[in-house]
């Protein structure tokens, strides 16, 4: 397809279909919308993209995407350092920040337990976890992990390491807020009876 | 959103978010997904963009999106000169090209005449088409428009423009092949009836 474009337009085509989710459609429908766009928006955004891959790390503390060694919420000393929240990636974080209801810490696993694709406890930051818990003295982990096969095993795995430690709790599943029954899967049905509560 | 993400990352999801068809979510995995991509493939893909940018423009003669001052088709001798497919973007020539059917030029519109869009004949490469028209004493101008209102509008007035010098065609329409009689939107079917041939 891309032969017939013209080669520096070919290449840029070529180039964005690499991305996730973006097909030989998209990526021809994007390259041509960045072209008719004016240089300095291309500017910007090259130099967006140059400066996120350069500048951006991980916390040093809880793995959070960070530009400085230590993420805005690791230093932040109003939030509560003793409550951590382990969760799968950076995303899981930004999910759970704008609820504005969670005010303690996060540790950022990196992914979950899963033998089949070669990813063991050691490729996680399992063991930075659990040295955490130990100096921080916490008080509560809070596991936020997808209630997937890799997740629940993720969870026992943790479970069983740090329960000696300190209080492990999970986050609850049901159904969600404005979902009808009707449409729930079985599985999810299953977890929000399981978790029914008194009234 | 991009508040709890680190400066350099919410830039540059706030930069990919403009791009069509990308919301915040989409923008969210895009950015997150570049950042674990080597730095070569970043460069590469910041390269290709600004590269694109600059070098391509539009081919002199007919409009199609060129590095080069004349595009490889109408540099191409070996095409028939004397027969012009009118088409609306250089998406469309692409896709023509990729039939390998049709071995004469082509003439990029920029668009299609839409009033309400505040695109007259003016704002179209109509003038250039015309000057073409009579300077290559066209045998044939094929009419590659899509069958919506604009582009209706747009075939009728590059008729009657064209009509006085040259043969003017337009594409068929009607069932798409594979497509399900059942399946097909009224308006085709009625092409597709008024279109009818002998066996």
């Amino acid at each position: 397809m891309s032969s017939a474009y013209t080669r520096p337009l070919a290449r840029l085509i070529e180039r964005l279909q690499r991305l996730p989710g973006v097909g030989p459609k998209s990526a021809q429908r994007l390259a041509l919308h960045l072209l008719k766009q004016p240089d300095q928006e291309i500017h910007a955004l090259a130099e967006a993209l140059l400066e996120a891959k350069q500048k951006v790390g991980q916390c040093q503390v809880c793995y959070h995407l960070s530009a400085e060694p230590v993420c805005d919420i690791c230093a932040n000393l109003e939030r509560d350092n003793q409550t951590i929240c382990v969760v799968t990636d950076s995303r899981d974080v930004i999910a759970l920040e704008k609820t504005r209801e969670y005010r303690g810490k996060y540790h950022v696993l990196g992914g979950v337990i899963s033998p089949m694709d070669g990813i063991g406890p050691e490729q996680l930051t399992i063991n930075a976890l659990v040295k955490r818990v130990g100096a921080t003295q916490s008080k509560e982990v809070i596991l936020a992990l997808s209630p997937t096969i890799e997740g629940e095993t993720t969870i026992l795995y943790l479970g069983r390491l740090l329960q000696p430690l300190t209080r492990v709790t999970r986050i609850a599943f049901g159904l969600p807020v404005g979902g009808d029954l009707e449409y729930a899967d079985e599985l999810t049905l299953a977890k929000a009876l399981e978790g029914r509560r008194e009234l």
